[in-house]
Formats: C-alpha cells, structure tokens, sequence
C-alpha cells in the first residue's frame, strides 16, 4: 500500500501558521498513516521549533521517493531573508507564503500530492505583494474553475453552490442547468470520500422555501426540477427545505451535506456551529485542498499560544478523504 | 401605580396552546407583576384545567375594571360547540382560535390591553375555515403596515427589515430611504422597551458586506448611508457588518440587536441559536404582541407533554416590555 502524500504550507510566517503546524504534526502519532510534507522557509520551520521547543526531525522530501512509513518530510522553499516581521501584513511575508502555496499546487497538480492544507495566509500580505489573485481559492479557480467550497465540522456539513459573488448575483445563477451540474460534481467528490455514506439535504431560496410559490418561484421553476433531475440519475439529493430549518435538519448528521445556494446562507449557519474551529475543504479537483477555517491571528501570533485544533482536523480530513485520489 | 393588562389567546383548540397557557400561568408567582387576561373559551379552558389537573382559578375580565394586584382573568369567548379534535388541523379549531385573536387584539387596539401573547395558531386550520389571513402578523399588518417582526432569545435578539416577501423582493426593498425609515421605528420601540440599553447592529447584504464594493454595491450605495443617517439622528445603530460574522458578535449580547435584511438572514441565525425555545415579538405597534416561536405541535398534543418555557419567555416578556406602553 502506497500512503497519501499530504502538502501543508507554512502560510503567513507573519501569523500563526507555522506555530500551528508545528503543534500539529508533533502529534503525528494520532494522524492517518500519510507522508506528511511541510512546503515552506527551512529557517521559518526551524525558528518555530525552536521558539516552541519542538523537533519535527524533518526528512528531505523526495520528489520520486515516497515514503514507506508515516513520516513527515521538508520540501525547502527558501523564500525569506533576514528576521521574520510577526504580527502584521508585510510583501514579504506575503511573497513567501504564495511561494510555498505554489510549489505544493504544483506537484499537486502533476499527482505528486493526493492532498494539499494549507495554513492561514493573509489577503493583506498578498496584496502587498503584488500577488494577482485574492486567496488560495482563487488561485485555485484558474486551474479549476468547477471547485466547490465545503466546510467541515463535527454536526455539520456544508456546500456552496456560489460563494464569492453579490447576492444578486448569485440568484441569477440558480438555474437548472447550473444547479444539476453542481450535484454532479459535488455527488462524484462525495462518493469517492465517502462512497455510500452521504447523502445532499438542498436549501431553498426564499423563505419557507418559496411555500408553494406565494414567496418565490426560484424553487418551482429550478431548484425541484433540478432536485428531481439529479434523483433520477441515482443522486442521493432531497430538498428544497426551508433555509432556517434545514441547517437544523442536518446538525449532529455530517454526513448530510447541505447545499447553500449563496454564501451566506451556509456560513451564517456553519459560523453558529463552529466559529473559527470548521475545516474549509475544496472538492471538484485532481486533489483535495483543506484549510483550518480560521486566519492569521496577526493578535497572537509568536506568543506560543494558537489554538491547533482546526488545524490538526484539516490534516485529518485531508488524510482520510485522500486515499481515494479525489 | 396601574397593572399591565395582558390578553392571552389560548391558540387552537386542537393544539398545544391551551396546555402551555395553563401550565406558564400556574406559576403566575414567577412572572412580572400584571393582569393576565385569558382570551378563550370557558369550556376548552375548563377541559385543559381539569386534564392537567390544574385550577387557575380564574376571575371574570372586566374591560373597566383593572386589577389592582397580579392576578388571572378570562374573557369568555365561546367559539366552539361539542367536543373539541386535537391533534389535527380543523376548521371549526382554526374559526375558534381566530376569534379569540380577534377578540384581544380589538382590545388592544383600543388601549385596554397593553400587550397581546399569543398562543399557537394552525395555518392550515384557519386556511379551512376561509380566514382571509395568513396568520397573526398578517392580520396585524392591516392596522399596523409598519410593525416590525423580532425575535428574542437569552443570548440573541434579531430585527427583519423584511419577511415573507420571495428574496427577490427583499433585495428591491433595500433602499436608504426605507431602511431609515425602519431604523426609526425600531429605535423608537426599543428605547421605549429598554431606554438606552439597546443597540442596532445593521448586517450586509452581500458576502463579507460587500467587501468595499467587490462583493456588490447595495452596502456603499444604500445601507452605509442609512446608517449614517441614523447616527445623526442619534440613533445608535452601526455597520454594516459581514452576514457570517455579525450573529457571533451579538451572541451572548442580546441588547445588540441584530437588523437582518431578509427573512433567512435573521432566522438562520436565530434558529441555530434558540431552535423553537425563543420568542417572537412584534413591534412598532401601540401595543406589544408576542409569541412562542414554535408551532400547534398537533403530534404531541393533549398528552400533557408540551414544553411551556418559550411561552412562559413570550408572556415574559410582554409584561417587561409592555408597562412603557410601547
């Protein structure tokens, strides 16, 4: 049996990122079996084990030599010069923290990597560096424009149809067509990650979900026929439910992934149940991509103190939906 | 000093009304001080006391005679004849329970009543027995176009700026002048309800409010001047604030009250939090009406099961609220 090789990025090495890297793989022994490969600055690394007193006793990652064991490896991206400035945006941070993210998408891309998590980077440091796309996900987008943002918590699942655009918008999206192409792709990621043990719970769009039509007619000319169009071909969708009740519905049932229709409508929700402590996964790739659903906590970062929690559960997820080479 | 009046409807027959009535106001030592005026008929509330086994011992309203101590009244209204069908919706319930609605809020309207709660009504029942409204707020809305629904619960307490109105239409109605003319209203309830201990925390629209125009204009061009507006005007009101975040920033702060632009926003959030245990309260009216936020419960009823605790929050909250003569 060949281990999932796993990418994570250092991120912001201005923020909590390395620290809680670090504090996560040091407890390698309660992760999946996996290669485990931190791409980032080896000074960035180092400084963090020091400051925290830990030793991740990194292997050099071999690009054509994957590893037999669980182990964790380094692949080097020198980026930095000089001290790091912690604390606050800066280019340069920000140059190094897409640097790092770069060359793991890379060798994800080619099948080198079945996964990639990724630690808080930040837009600032981006921006001020002159980096040509917003975050990770837009990154992301130019090569997959088909990704479909989800987020993961212990009672709650749940997938964006749309996400980064206006809300009016995104009700001009909500088309048969677009919708019944989104269960497709969301149906093809869940059944490798989960074959059989899923099921898709669709929101509705207007209150009450459109009420037979006396608050909206979204539901009766889309959402149904869409619904009624993915069951047809053995997708295992119901729905439209009510937008206040279905999250409810679903809670303590992960594996009932709830389709939002719009942004907000699945992150009110999700930020309810686990604020800054959920897993952001990316499906719709070659690969699967994960992220704590928190960012760099510029307020706290190199005083030892970050929570890894949300950390440690984007490496799992990675792990355990990777095998399956999404 | 003159005791609060108070009109209690008794909700459908067939329903849980009757039982949550009679069990919050047996511990009518634990509720503000008032004149509790069950609005109902004599033979449906004598059945329920007797099922119970709980005499509240009521004494006869008498429009011209206040109480002066707290004590229970009813206002006879026979609405029924023979036995009464629980669990289920009916018309001959759904003609009873518009007429005790009916019978208080006549009351209300005409100052003898400071506040109305209102017992669970069956849509569906008052659908059968050809009531041309929808429900309570609709029939309220004839009187009063602009009053405004609210709901509060221990840790959170939310506005809609609009309701049952398909999204579509929600999005239309979010115009400067409009939401000022909600801020006012809201801000002239509210201090009469809690005089300088409230604040209003405006949502966005779009994702993130918008993102400085990314994300969509209606917060530049609409909601930020409202806002401002408001301020000049003294009225404590900020924002907007992005729609994931604001309800974690209200939690635990229920004089922040949360203004959601539209029906979902607010109620995604609010049913997350206080999942049919909180209360619903309508404002922007000479009188104060509210409710449990929950339904006729037709599945549990008449067994003596029914929670009562949202409606003992709802009768609660009335009374506190209600010797302002909102």
């Amino acid at each position: 049996m060949t281990l999932p090789r796993i990418g994570i990025t250092l991120g912001d090495p201005g923020g909590i990122g390395p620290e809680i890297v670090v504090k996560s793989l040091q407890e390698i022994s309660s992760l999946p079996p996996a290669e485990y490969i931190i791409f980032g600055d080896p000074a960035v690394l180092e400084a963090e084990e020091k400051f925290l007193g830990i030793s991740l006793a990194c292997r050099p990652y071999r690009e054509n030599q994957p590893a037999q064991d669980t182990q964790i490896s380094l692949k080097e991206v020198r980026a930095l010069r000089g001290p790091v400035a912690k604390g606050r945006a800066c280019g340069k941070n920000g140059r190094a923290s897409f640097r790092f993210f770069e060359e793991a998408v890379k060798r994800a891309r080619r099948g080198s990597l079945q996964s990639v998590v990724t630690a808080p980077i930040s837009k600032l440091s981006w921006n001020l560096a002159e980096i040509p796309w917003r975050g990770h996900t837009e990154y992301l987008e130019q090569f997959y424009p088909q990704a479909i943002m989800t987020f993961w918590a212990e009672r709650l699942t749940v997938a964006l149809f749309s996400h980064h655009v206006p809300l009016r918008e995104a009700l001009k999206r909500i088309r048969r067509k677009n919708l019944l192409k989104f269960f497709h792709i969301l149906d093809q990621s869940a059944e490798k990650a989960r074959p059989g043990r899923y099921e898709l719970l669709v929101a509705g769009l207007n209150p009450h979900a459109g009420e037979g039509g006396l608050l909206g007619d979204e539901e009766r000319q889309e959402i149904i026929p869409a619904i009624e169009a993915a069951r047809t071909e053995g997708i295992p969708a119901s729905g439209p439910y009510p937008p206040d009740v279905i999250f409810r519905k679903a809670l303590g049932h992960p594996e009932r992934i709830v389709v939002a229709l719009y942004h907000d409508q699945g992150l009110i929700a999700f930020k309810m149940e686990a604020f800054e402590t959920g897993v952001n996964v990316t499906l719709g790739m070659p690969f699967i991509r994960s992220s704590p659903d928190h960012g760099t906590a510029f307020d706290i970062a190199g005083k030892g103190e970050a929570s890894f929690r949300s950390m440690t559960e984007a490496i799992r997820l990675a792990a355990e939906l990777s095998p399956c080479s999404l």
